[in-house]
């Protein structure tokens, strides 16, 4: 079967490892209340401002001989990158990330500030990935993709433990349906945080939350197998770190298997959300960060009822992009209609 | 003597019972890493957008006959509102605020949201108590202060004793030497937070921070009494929970046993770290929650060698001002020259 057979999809043991590994390092970020049903998981108040550092540092902790050797080389339009950046000088590595020239400027800073070599490509994924296997083959060192790697999903769902044992300390009973949103771009985060709930609570509802300028993951499930957008298209969303083209097989395989649904959310309710974040949350959101918020408060009757928790993905937004998104939506009808003061 | 005789301070267990009573009400705040030294307690993204929930829900939890059966009256410049708003609902009573005419249009609306009836004076603190006296009396309410009264400092002491848990959890020693940083309006935090740490933490260092065109409580411990500024003065300070013109009794016998110094930091400064605070830590902080930050990067000379925590303390701030300071700040010089992108 062209989308594996599930028997290879991360187990439980292989999460708890990765937060055993990752303790001391991640922030046990908090779920803040957002109106009468929502929760929102912080993930934007990682080190290097993403949920990222998950996989990364989980990949990086289990590297083989080139890998310990040489270090790393990577591929990514920005969180995963600044990632693998500071995991790499944790433990002492050398890393290469190769970045799209259009990615924002805050994420490369970010990438430099941890002492990584960048090499910059077009915006396609193909490109990058052409070009890090190239590094990879001619330094002899370790490749660490940002989702097809099943080190890195198994990180990512450690986000998905910490959400199981927060509802279980908000006296939310084991059987209480909740439903929890996770943004998809190669498909890594959902893959793991679905996995991660399916074995610990499974009347748990898992929906991915894509732009609708980039709503591949949701055509390639229906078509049963990874369907690519043209980058021209996924490049004109705002949310930069879900412009990947279609998924990547590994978290495709646990997507098939533990994803309910799919919702997508357009631009102008990704830029409220945005919004609604600072003023309500107090939080930054990058536009990727805010597309499960913005799922929540523009799309309520596709999701089942109950509580919802929301994962906020990563706050690495430009200033200027950040400062002129907040002017844009404060002074829209809209929002003054929403917001009275 | 003027300043009361230590005896009649906040006991360790007033604290851990106004912990029992918040649990599942307040967030465990994160600690998130800042810089080589800095760990900034990110109180913003309590429910209210501010630590003053802690001990305006611990006091209402303890009124007395009037305040049970006729409801609670508050005054404030806009966080303890809000905060009593909210505790109010959550408790089932009525509440009534006064208010400075001059509070931010973000705190009004938030008390508003919240059900309770909002009363407006002129901008000094003494109008607003006196008002906030007679209404109690005619209307046999009861008086929550927001910062002169036992309940609300063991309130706001449990995020000193949540500081000292997260210490431990980080695996700094006891003895380790730490500085906190606590910004002082009225000193009902910086109050709380100190008795705290050192009761559970002697080593730690304790220091307030006030904006300089407010430091009526660094004139105060100079002068061994609660030294008025003129709120015209305090006035001038963009931090405007931060603008009380003397620390009061209750709170300022706290700071004069356990506060080991006050910092002063200048508007720039202030400006400059709710910037850092946006782009380092993905936080949205208002003014006042960005003082002790501002002190930390601005008078790192100041403070004693070692590990500094830096509360920051709310993240009320109007869309404007916010939108106006980051654009403002983005295009200084000092912000260009030190933030290279």
């Amino acid at each position: 079967v062209e989308s594996g057979t599930h028997d290879d999809l991360i187990t439980l043991e292989e999460m708890r490892a990765a937060a055993d590994r990752l303790r001391g390092v991640v922030v046990r970020t908090p779920l803040l209340a957002l109106g009468e049903r929502g929760l929102v998981k912080a993930e934007s108040l990682q080190p290097t401002g993403s949920f990222k550092i998950r996989g990364a540092y989980n990949a990086l902790c289990q590297l083989g001989d080139d890998g310990r050797r040489n270090g790393v080389v990577s591929h990514s339009s920005g969180n995963h990158a600044q990632a693998v950046a500071r995991a790499a000088r944790l433990l002492g590595l050398r890393a290469v990330i190769v970045m799209p020239d259009n990615a924002p400027a805050v994420k490369v800073a970010g990438v430099r500030a941890d002492g990584a070599r960048i090499e910059f490509v077009g915006p396609a994924n193909a490109e990058r990935v052409a070009r890090a296997h190239e590094i990879a083959g001619e330094q002899r060192m370790e490749l660490v993709s940002s989702a097809n790697d099943r080190r890195v999903i198994a990180g990512q769902a450690t986000c998905g433990l910490e959400i199981a044992e927060q509802l279980d300390d908000l006296g939310l009973a084991p059987d209480e349906p909740v439903t929890v949103l996770a943004p998809i771009g190669l498909g890594g985060l959902a893959a793991g945080v679905a996995t991660a709930l399916k074995a610990l609570r499974p009347a748990t509802t898992v929906i991915g939350v894509e732009p609708a300028l980039a709503a591949d993951t949701r055509d390639s499930l229906a078509a049963g197998r990874p369907v690519a957008w043209p980058a021209d298209q996924t490049g004109r969303t705002v949310a930069d770190g879900l412009r990947g083209e279609a998924p990547a097989a590994i978290p495709f395989a646990h997507l098939q298997r533990h994803l309910d649904g799919v919702v997508v959310v357009d631009e102008d309710a990704i830029g409220h959300a945005v919004a609604a974040a600072v003023g309500q949350l107090k939080l930054v959101l990058e536009p990727s960060g805010a597309v499960t918020l913005a799922a929540l408060m523009t799309h309520p009757e596709q999701l089942p009822e109950g509580r919802v928790v929301a994962i906020a993905s990563g706050g690495n937004v430009d200033h200027d992009r950040l400062v002129g998104l907040l002017a844009r939506v404060y002074h829209s009808p809209e929002w003054s209609a929403s917001n009275p003061s």
